[in-house]
């Protein structure tokens, strides 16, 4: 039987998860896998943290130099987030020629070729399932599942904390501010909550998707963003009654050829298709091949099991497996391969806005959105006071900037008080 | 460039989408993952079959021999189905040191240590992963994704055909028999439809992956089966009025020691359980790991260009990956490894009877009832004429053979006409 020595840097939530995974199923690992994983060392400044895990002192290093040069370890995992120190440390495991298994989504989309460059240096392992989606193995599905799809789009839940506030917000019809307090106290949000919120991680994550999905990097500042902060509780209750769920989705396209975009964003979903039924910090990512046609795959997208479970596969994949595989993306240069990001993307709208009074705003607004070219596909009036009429309505597809520019004309009316929200509709 | 040979096994439907997808896709892969993916021939007997797809005349084999002898080919794909001739053309790939990807269920829960066996011999490859769930990778998720967990549950909705008219007859209210002929008219169930209404399908496939979950060959013997022929509108409209959607179920459990359960047989879902919202001829694998927690995949289960996507990818796998990987069980020997393969598993239960005069029964149902430690959780008595009245009741957990025992006795009640179904009540 191979021994496997790894090395942990980090004991967070993350890092201690993935050691009492190692730790608690080394028998079973051994029996099933053929394989023994030993715990090597972790690196870990404070030493009570490891202790209190079980740890024996003398594996609990303090400096990553003598993580690097202990040739007992053979995989080193890191959990540390971040991109300092966290690169260096990757780095310096990569060119000593061991294989590095990560977490880290924002180290890995920002410095992914650099990353990779350094593996392929040394023949060493670079796995990152963990970076997305926790546990759910949706990065060995693109990779090793649905290889033989050309993929057209990847509609994904993919940040358990706003899914977790958008449900309860619907649930129990409580605020976005309140509800995020509760998440904070409840450790399922920051106390800087800024990361999730405002879509940074779900944009992190939709980078790293959608460069494996359509096989050329996409780049983080290719992604759109827009977070769940400004989220008024009366849309989610008004798009309740026009048959929709809110959620933050990040949306990758592809169209075959040359065109992608990628967005993170809160849209609404009708209540029938699969990603509406993906409540709390469960997170899903919803795929379309042309050949399988669509999937979904389903999980707890955070937590220190699930994606300790991610890093532990990861493990025993690259101890399984001699070789190491890399993306091999051969489209860095994207104008080169003609690649473009679309930035004008297509979808439809719900709108609403407050009017001043009623008689005759309907047909101004009707003028403006004939003007753009957009058609609307319902339109409700909400009770109101006779000067202050909230009226909702829905396009068919539509582009973005023609919606941009249209409801900046209807902003300008003199009926109309002001637009009060515009939520894209998709799925 | 790496140019790898595809030698393809008959050309029904999953053959004829595979072949689709080889010839559409081969400058994709080329690109996507630096391989030359060259169809080399084709075994078929009907040659203009082969013709029609556009198949050179001098690249269509009447016999296997051709096939093995020719050195061009790398990798067999068998999607003849049944097992002969499909075993012995396997086994002779597999003696000559070509890899085999097969959709071969039948074959591949009847056979699989034979052809494990001959696949090690010669170290050659042995992939699978169309046998199962069509274009989802839910054996790569069992092997290479979820690996890190004990997995303690499997439940699936793994065969389209009675999901397909479970959905129909949900939706349409319509009786079985009538949406048989029409699936029949459609395509989606055979000629002959007891292979997928039986549960025969479901069963070859809960083999299979209950092995790959629970690491140990869960032999077809040891798989409880039970169809859907016998269904009534009735109980699906009265689980429906109770919160519950019909569905086909596959389940495995493992105790994470030595008890392990296999059943495949119509099954009540709460309608808030992601399955429930498995329809039509989608497909689903719910597991529950140790470390992951719940986790879902989703997709479709069958069709020429679904499953061809799997009988490709692996083509992929294979040729990407230099080595083999097996299966590995070890415990061939359920005794000597002390497997114990549960029958009176745990489950709710639905009942339904007619009381012949509704006084006095339901005290004597509950005496029953009450003998065999059965606890009632819910009780609803249907309008029905004065001599035959529909009652309904829906148990807490407990054992087959004591619902089984009761049932009898309820059945030989003076007051009971007789016990028109039981329904077992699942997640």
């Amino acid at each position: 039987m191979k021994t496997v020595g790894v090395a942990i840097l980090g004991l967070g939530v993350v890092g201690s998860g993935t050691y009492t995974i190692l730790r608690d199923h080394r028998e079973f690992y051994r029996r099933t896998q053929d394989i023994d994983l030993s715990v090597e060392c972790v690196l870990e400044i404070n030493k009570q943290k490891a202790l209190a895990l079980g740890i024996e002192e003398n594996r609990i290093c303090g400096d990553i130099a003598e993580v690097i040069s202990n040739p007992a370890v053979d995989i080193v995992v890191e959990v540390i987030g971040g991109v300092e120190p966290a690169r260096s440390f990757v780095l310096a495991a990569l060119h000593s020629g061991k294989t590095v298994v990560t977490s880290n989504k924002e180290l890995f989309c920002k410095h992914w070729h650099e990353l990779e460059a350094a593996a392929r240096r040394t023949n060493a392992g670079l796995y990152f399932e963990a970076s997305c989606v926790g546990g759910v193995p949706i990065i060995r599905t693109l990779i090793d599942g649905m290889q033989a799809n050309v993929i057209h789009s990847l509609t994904g839940i993919i940040n358990g904390t706003t899914n977790y506030i958008l449900t309860r917000m619907a649930r129990e019809g409580a605020g976005y501010a309140e509800v995020l307090k509760d998440a904070q106290a409840l450790g399922y949000a920051e106390a800087n909550p800024s990361a999730d919120v405002d879509g940074y991680d779900a944009a992190y994550k939709l980078s790293i998707l959608s460069s494996l999905a359509f096989h050329t990097k996409v780049p983080l500042e290719n992604v759109y963003r827009e977070g769940i902060s400004h989220i008024a509780l009366q849309d989610i209750a008004y798009g309740d009654e026009l048959g929709y769920v809110l959620k933050l989705l990040a949306i990758g396209k592809f169209d075959g050829h040359k065109c992608i975009e990628a967005r993170v964003h809160p849209a609404f979903v009708r209540k029938d298709h699969p990603l509406a039924a993906v409540n709390d910090s469960f997170n899903a990512v919803y795929l379309q091949g042309d050949s399988v046609g669509d999937i979904m795959l389903y999980g707890r997208g955070a937590g220190a099991l699930p994606t300790g479970s991610a890093i532990v596969s990861d493990v025993i994949y690259a101890a399984t497996h001699g070789e190491a595989k890399y993306s091999g993306f051969k489209n860095t240069e994207h104008a080169e391969a003609g690649i473009r990001f679309v930035t004008d993307f297509k979808s439809r709208y719900y709108v609403r806005f407050t009017a001043k009074d009623r008689a005759g705003v309907l047909a101004k607004v009707a003028g403006i959105l004939a003007k753009y070219n957009i058609s609307i596909a319902e339109l409700v009036q909400k009770d109101g006071s006779s000067e202050s009429v909230p009226i909702i309505l829905v396009t068919h597809e539509t582009t973005e900037l023609s919606v941009r520019a249209a409801v900046e004309k209807i902003a300008a009316l003199d009926t109309v008080e002001q637009v009060d929200s515009v939520i894209r509709v998709e799925g």
